[in-house]
């Protein structure tokens, strides 16, 4: 059928436990068609991010709102204009916005995530689109403002990231190297780590999975680390907290452990902050939208001059959609998660 | 009999739930005799302070250690000698530290509350003993240290303290007004708003029992606090960080309102500091104990010139003790929470 359209939908909210593939359905409606205002569009790449998760719930909270079952999952992506009714966008554009996981994406003129979802031109600049959404996107935009705009490490200082090997730490370990930063990464596997410290020239990872991580991280930085950039909260970040001196800060950046908590995470047990007089601050990429397009520029310079080399993992069409959300959220990616459509 | 000992003991932990009254025994043994370099002492007054809640849980933390059920519970008081074998004391001595809920106290020595529990003397400048306990004492230097060396207003800046008619926020709230800042204070009832503003010198006081709590804080302060002095942390907390601006501050000193949670509390849903970009720092008074005797030169400074009044509820009598401790964790004082003994 011509105008068929396949979508991944949410069949049920999960809060508290794992997400498994079983709660998307691939469903299949009609052909949307563009009214006045909207641009109909084929989505190319689809971003897979983790606070994709804190939609997933069923929880309103002032934060994200939720997907409504039986109704597309949306998220970041890249695609090309198929028909217009925007005097914006043209059939043939590519753009990137908030897009429908579907086919065909209907484009109404909203924008979902505040200040960072309208629909725009793909920098002409970017070779290869997924990397839109990655480097060039927004993961690589709250690595770059969480490092340079609220972390600042000075030259020397030890900067220790989490969850490194995912799409915002491996840049943002990258970027705190460039600045003349120690930094030492955590991720979830050797081969991760061996990745880090060989491909990304971090000063050294190591395995948050493992029995001593509490030594390990004290035999890599005894005065434990100046800045704890942190994507993941939990456990591992209570142990790093735990070894944290008085001044030094916490830059939160994401808690993705902890979204499968019950009411969605987002908790911290804050008494290593308080026994050990901790400073925290957290941002999102929203707080930095202004500034866009000189963080695309940088970004730009940095990889053609071989400062932040790109890890990607790739999934294959609308129907792994599903598998690419759960392998996020399994910590299954190096680098960005993506899912690219014919 | 002369050698008779009464002691207020915790007869069963309590994790979750608010603490009765019928948590508490008072027991009776005999009156210890010191051993060598130990020093037995009359409590003349007790501190009641909710720290003391996370050491009735029975749960295990790096933070404080826990009561041991049928054992005198601790906290800081003032006494008097009776007998030492200590060289560093004599009969008489009006001392200060870490001591026992009882008639008489053995002091062995050792220091149970990291940094600010050690045996000393009683500046014979402050002429009420319980002032040794409150402003003069963990409570002060708390306000003190807490809003001079963490907060650090700058004049005009809008710092908003909870918990303002406790024994830290009623200190805290007037060195935030000494400094120049406008310092709105939130309390518990209307009584305690009024003293706040009649007495204190607070520019507002607000109720945060009231059902429209959120619209009086923006009408309060529309742009938000720039410091928000946190005592209570739970649902007031939340609601004051929802409305704050980015980079603007939290300066953690309490979490009471937590304490009753399971596991103890001490958590923090996070997403109103994620979402609206902000800087939390915690500290203890333990971060700054090199500083008291500084630090009561200036708080004595100050009640002298009439900068900083003192709010104070009193309690008569070991038996007394369970009541005033309860009394607390339901916000029950106005100002310093002790307890005196004959």
């Amino acid at each position: 059928m011509a105008d068929r359209n396949r979508f991944v939908t949410l069949n049920r909210h999960v809060a508290g436990g794992p997400v498994e593939e079983t709660v998307f359905s691939l469903a299949e409606g009609t052909r949307p068609a563009p009214g006045d205002g909207e641009v109909l569009l084929r989505p190319l790449a689809l971003s897979v991010d983790p606070y994709l998760r804190g939609q997933m719930t069923g929880i309103d909270t002032f934060y994200l709102p939720q997907f409504a079952l039986g109704q597309p999952i949306t998220s970041l992506g890249v695609g090309r204009v198929v028909e217009s009714r925007h005097p914006g966008f043209a059939a043939g554009d590519l753009v990137q916005g908030v897009m429908q996981w579907a086919d065909y994406s209907l484009w109404s003129g909203s924008d979902t995530l505040k200040g960072v979802g309208a629909l725009g031109p793909v920098d002409p600049a970017i070779d290869k689109l997924s990397h839109a959404l990655g480097v060039y996107g927004l993961n690589g935009m709250t690595a770059l403002f969480g490092m340079v705009g609220v972390a600042r490490p000075e030259p020397g200082d030890t900067v220790l990231v989490s969850g490194a090997a995912g799409g915002i730490g491996a840049v943002a370990g990258q970027i705190a190297h460039i600045l003349g930063a120690r930094v030492i990464g955590l991720a979830g596997s050797q081969a991760k780590c061996d990745t880090l410290v060989r491909d990304l020239g971090f000063d050294a990872a190591l395995n948050y999975r493992s029995a001593t991580l509490a030594d390990d991280l004290r035999q890599a930085m005894p005065r434990g680390p100046d800045i704890y950039f942190d994507n993941v909260g939990g456990a591992v970040s209570q142990a790093v907290m735990a070894m944290m001196r008085r001044h030094t800060r916490v830059v939160e950046c994401g808690q993705i452990s902890t979204y499968d908590d019950e009411n969605g995470g987002w908790t911290v047990d804050i008494r290593p902050i308080h026994a050990n007089g901790l400073i925290w601050e957290s941002f999102t990429t929203a707080h930095f939208a202004e500034f866009y397009p000189g963080g695309l520029a940088q970004l730009i310079h940095w990889v053609r001059a071989g400062k932040i080399k790109i890890l990607e993992t790739e999934h294959r069409g609308l129907e792994a959609a599903p598998r690419a959300m759960v392998g996020l959220l399994r910590g299954e990616n190096i680098g960005k998660m993506v899912v690219t459509l014919e």
